[in-house]
This record gives structure tokens, sequence and C-alpha cells, in this order.
């Protein structure tokens, strides 16, 4: 994996002024719907910003990626794939996105002749990832598609299949490998600066409400708050090791078998790495607020809580003795991330996380649930 | 386990003023020697106070346990047993101890002859306590002994039948159900504060200096970072909870083969809890400055963060939204433990921390090495 350093992402980044919300999912920010911008934007080189159609108008979609879009330099809303029409209106309208560009999940492929798109943002409950994914690649547009990338070792191969035969780019939606102060951290563990990491421990959850929604339907999930956020700890050993793990064991619960008829409540997970490395992990969608990751090693850690927020994120290291607190942070990762999907397209270059990244996740998350299911250590080697 | 109440403790807690120290051990306060005490404490109620062996001078018992009993109001040091006259001599004579109540490992025994001593204070290496305590009970004293209790589970059994053989109290040294800010934790958890308890996650490191030092030695340490100090985040775990754990899992790692050539490093253990709940612990000897405990429910959470150091602890609280973060502790933990022991004793009660106590850790510690040799989870039904 290699990132780019802090500074590139700094520059151009701007700050935002919306307070961290804790109400309904757990980094949340419900902002007031942007404005429609007046003109398109155009990047520094006077190119065209990338066309985006978002797949799929929920929460996130509504909350984050389409106000996102807004701001973003290389990249903007053009198109709008729903299967509800009035709402899809209604975004386009408040967006400046043209009704010619509003497509359903029956002409969604028709999306092929649209040359104001040319890349689909997929935002749809995991299990739908890989269709819309494949579909997106056939018709001739670049992917970008929300974490977990799908549900199954077979669908994430599949995605990256067809995007590499349509010549086509594929990035799954780690957003926090286009963060500061994450990247930062990445940085203090790969270059050593507390020694070789010897510990890693991380933990998220939230208490997750309306009982009739996707997230708690297996079919449509793919499994609990391991698919939702325990990824985001398991993505945080992995790029605070810059390792791959060799083994999993896995424990799970549910407190309210009703609630949590179809997919775990609560799981806990140990990774151990090639340098001996293991890392502890833990998510729940019945514990309010936990949000945090630790490395360290013998000269020191780095701590981020909360670390998996939209906005608000802190960090604190200690080495020599001495503890140092960032301020809480303000920046759009979604403008970041979108626009680094766009300048990869723009320039063809590798994505700095690809459907390989997402599929090595799949084959781990996978192997969290056979421990669950047989009491027993898997082997990931 | 039954506690007192908080305010109990906090009654007659003498702040101190000394400063939270990282050098060394993880929770060493490196304090000038107390001057001699110019007259014997007395009680409230006028009741002498308990006088005091303390079995063992090395860094805890020069750089805590005769500081604390200058300080103590049940309590005082009246006795120094150790292997080193020349030492003893130094102690004694700082302390105030006369010189016929200094004894030897060899001479120990005849403790039993001596009124100034009503208990002994074992502070030796691990695998020395069972010996200790079991010759202490024999001679008629009780016995507050230092953890981890013993290496043994067979040890820890022939140290509870020989003090109850003896009718003579014993205590394990588990200072933290006698600290304020951590019993306030237990009652929160207890009482429901935050809802059921559905997370725990315990962490506590530092790199050990000396490679030559007896903690590094199976045959005296019993085990590595585990017995030293993983230990709290296992007790952190029960004491929050108010549960014993049905099943842990364990992997343990090292990565100086040379220096930890006896003993594990670093590991890594997660119990199950009948509820339910889920604990994931962390403890070695290779990283520097981990020292926290979180547990959480869907109400909430309350961390400590440090938590098992000697001042300087800072509890930190999540509920409706808001944050509350105490200031750092500074009142000494070892003055509360001993005093709660005299107490006990001088109104035959019962102590907070038997040796039961004790005995049920060193069971689980015991399936954590278990589990670390088959690669399996250890039942504790």
């Amino acid at each position: 994996m290699n990132h780019p350093s802090r500074r590139d992402f700094l520059k151009g980044m701007g700050a935002s002024a919306a307070a961290l919300s804790i109400a309904g999912r757990p980094f949340s920010r419900r902002l007031a719907v942007a404005a429609v911008p007046t003109a398109a934007p155009q990047d520094e080189g006077g190119t065209k910003p990338m066309g985006y159609a978002v797949v799929g108008i929920g929460s996130l979609a509504m909350g984050e990626i389409m106000p996102a879009l807004v701001k973003t330099k290389l990249s903007r809303l053009t198109g709008l794939v729903s299967g509800h029409p009035e709402k899809a209106r209604h975004f386009a309208k408040t967006y400046g996105v043209p009704e010619k560009n509003i497509y359903n999940y029956e002409n969604y492929d028709q999306i092929a002749s649209n040359p104001d798109i040319d890349a689909v943002y997929i935002v749809l409950p995991n299990s739908m990832h890989a269709e819309y994914t494949i579909r997106g690649a056939k018709a001739g547009k670049h992917v970008l598609c929300e974490k977990p990338m799908c549900t199954s070792v077979k669908d994430a191969e599949a995605m990256i299949a067809a995007c590499r035969e349509a010549r086509r780019r594929l990035m799954i939606a780690y957003r926090l490998h286009y963060e500061p102060y994450n990247l930062e951290a990445m940085k203090m563990c790969r270059e050593r600066q507390f020694g070789p990491i010897r510990m890693i421990d991380a933990e998220f959850s939230f208490v997750i409400g309306d009982p009739t929604q996707w997230r708690l339907k297996h079919d449509l999930a793919g499994g609990g708050s391991l698919m939702d956020i325990g990824i985001y700890c398991l993505q945080a050993t992995r790029y605070l090791s810059g390792e791959e793990p060799v083994s999993v064991y896995a424990e799970a619960w549910s407190s309210d078998p009703v609630k949590f008829k179809e997919v775990e409540e609560t799981i806990s997970f140990t990774l151990r790495f090639p340098s001996g490395l293991i890392a502890n992990c833990h998510s729940s969608y019945g514990t309010d607020g936990l949000n945090r990751y630790r490395a360290g090693g013998p000269g020191g850690w780095v701590e981020m809580d909360p670390a998996y927020t939209y906005v608000g994120l802190v960090q604190r290291s200690y080495k020599e003795g001495k503890t140092t607190t960032t301020e809480p942070t303000t920046w759009d990762q979604f403008v970041a991330e979108i626009d680094a999907f766009s300048d990869a397209v723009n320039h063809d270059r590798d994505v700095i996380t690809p459907g390989e990244e997402g599929l090595r996740d799949m084959k781990i998350l996978m192997a969290c649930y056979e421990s669950v299911r047989t009491g027993k250590t898997v082997s990931l080697a």
C-alpha cells in the first residue's frame, strides 16, 4: 500500500465547520442541504471535472456524498440512480442534476450512452455492491464502491474481473486512507517512530436504531457489526502495521436475539501478523460510542479517538515521555476520497484502495465468521 | 465481591503530592525515603496499630510499601525479613524498626514469638509467595500477599488452607479494589449506569529493563507479562462486569527470543462471560505506556487511562452525549489497601480480596497459558 504524504492531502482540503453529531449513525453529520452550484467546477488545469452518478440515495449519500460532490475540485454530481423517482427528482433539483440523468435499477445500464457520467459511486446495501459494480463497469464507467466491498470473496473477485475486463478503475471507498490524521498515524508506524509495532487494539461501536433496517438483514448486509464497522478496526490493523494477517480467531454474541436474529451484534477478533504482532479488535451494534484504535511499540504509541467518525477525529501520540494531542478534524473526508479517485482516473494511475484491497478484507471477514462458527483459529496463509 | 463505598475510602485517605514517574516500573513513584515516625500512630478508637513485617525488600517495598506504612492510620512497620542483613539494618534504622525485629529467610519462623509483629506483607518474587505465606500463617501471623498470589493453582489452594488452619486472615494485595476511581467505575458498571456492560477492552504494557531480573525467569515469576501486569486487565474485566469468565482464548509472542527465553513478552487473551460479554485483554513487556481499560454498554462507557499506576489515574466516562474527565489521582493506594486489611483483622471481618479471589485469577491465568500451548479455547466452567 502506497500512500501520498499528509501534506498532499491537507493541500486543497476545505475546512468544514460542521459539528460532530452522535445521533443515528455513529459518524453522522447532518448538514442543511447544500446550495446548487452556480457553475460547473473546473480543476486547476482546466480539465472538465469527472461526472459521478450516485447509485442509491440512502442516508450516507444524502448526508455526506452528495454534499461532498459540491465541494470537490475534480468531481461533480451528474447523475442519480434510485428506486424512488420522487426522491431522485428532489435531489436532482437540489444538486442541479438534469432530469435526463436520473436512472432506476432497471434502466441503470443505459448510463452507457450518457457522456455526462464518467463514474458511478455505489452506495447501496452491501449485497448489491457486486451487481451494480459489474453493471457499471460493463456500461463503461469507473466504479467507486462503498465498503464493505460486497458480501463474499467470490463476488469481490467477480467485481475485480469485470472492471479489469472493461478497462475501468475500481476503488473501494476506504475514506480513512485519504484522511490526514490516519495517514500521519500510518506514517508514524511504518517509519517505526515508536520502534516496531508490538500491540494494536481497535474498537468501534454504536447502538443501532431501527430494527427493520437492511443492516440487520443477512441477505442484504452479509453480516452484522463486523461487516459495517468491525471492518474499520481490521483496516486499521492492516494500514498501521503494513502487514497482512496470517490467522484470525473470533467470538461473537448478541444481547437481543430478536433484533439480532440474522446478524451478530458484537464480535471480538484477534489477528496474528507475520512479525508476531497480535491485534485485538472489537465491534458492536449494542454499545454506545466506542471509536478508537491504538498502536504501540517500545518507543511509545499513537492513538486515534475518535478514529472513524466523519469529522472530529483526534490523534494522541506518546513518545519520550510526552503526550501530544491534536485538534479535532474539520475537513471533509469524502471530498478527499472522491477527488483522489478522479485524480487517479484522470492521470491513469493506480488507486490507493483498489478492489484487491477490498478483496483482502473480504477474505479476513469471512475467516472471522468461520472462526465464530467453528470455535477455532482460522489460518489466512 | 462486596466493596465498600467510595466515600468510605476517600475518608481518611491522605493526598500525596508525588508525581507519576514512568521510569523503570510503569507505575513507579520514587520518593525520598520518609522520615522516622516520632511516635507510634494510634487509630481513632485508641487501638494499637497492627504491626507488619515486610518480607522481601525489593523496589516495591522500598518505593511504596514501607513509605505507605508511615502514613497508615491502623498499621505500622514493625519488622523486616530479608536475605540482605545490611539492607535490612539500613531500612530498620530509616523506619524506626528495632534491630531485634529483623529476620532472614532461615529464622523467619521465629516471628511466631515476636508480639510486635501481627501480620506479614509478602513482597517476594512470585514463586516464593506460597512458602512465605504458609510459614507466616504457621507462625500465627495474618498474611497480606502481593499479586499474583503465586505461580500455580495448587499453591494457591495450599495458601488458603494454611491460613484457614491457622485461623489467620489472608488477603491478596489487589490495590485497585481500594482505589476510589476504580471503585467508582465498578459501581457505575454494577449499577448498570450504562445499561448492561457489553464490551470490555483492557491493555497494560511497559518496556521491561534489566534482562537479568527475576521477572524474566520462569522459576521465579511463573510467567511473563501476563502474571505481572496482564493480571490487572483480567482483574478489571472481573471487577467491572461482576461476572466470572466461562472460557478463555490466548495468543502470546516475544519479539526478542533471548531476553524472553523463559517467559512471554506479549499476550492477548479473550474472555467470555456468562452474560455473553466478551473482554479483550492485552499485556506486554515490549511496548511502552499502555495502561487502560474501557467498559461500555448501550448507555455509554467508563474508561480509566492510566488505569493501573500508583498515582495519576484518570477516569473518563461518557453518558447522554457528555464526556466527564476527572483530575489525576494523588492519593496513596497502598495506605488504603494496608489499612483495609488491618481494619478487617481488627473487626474480624472478611477481607475484600481474600485468597479465594487470588485463586480464581490463578485458574484463569493458567488457562491462558494452556490456550497458548494448545491453540484452543479453554473452558473455565
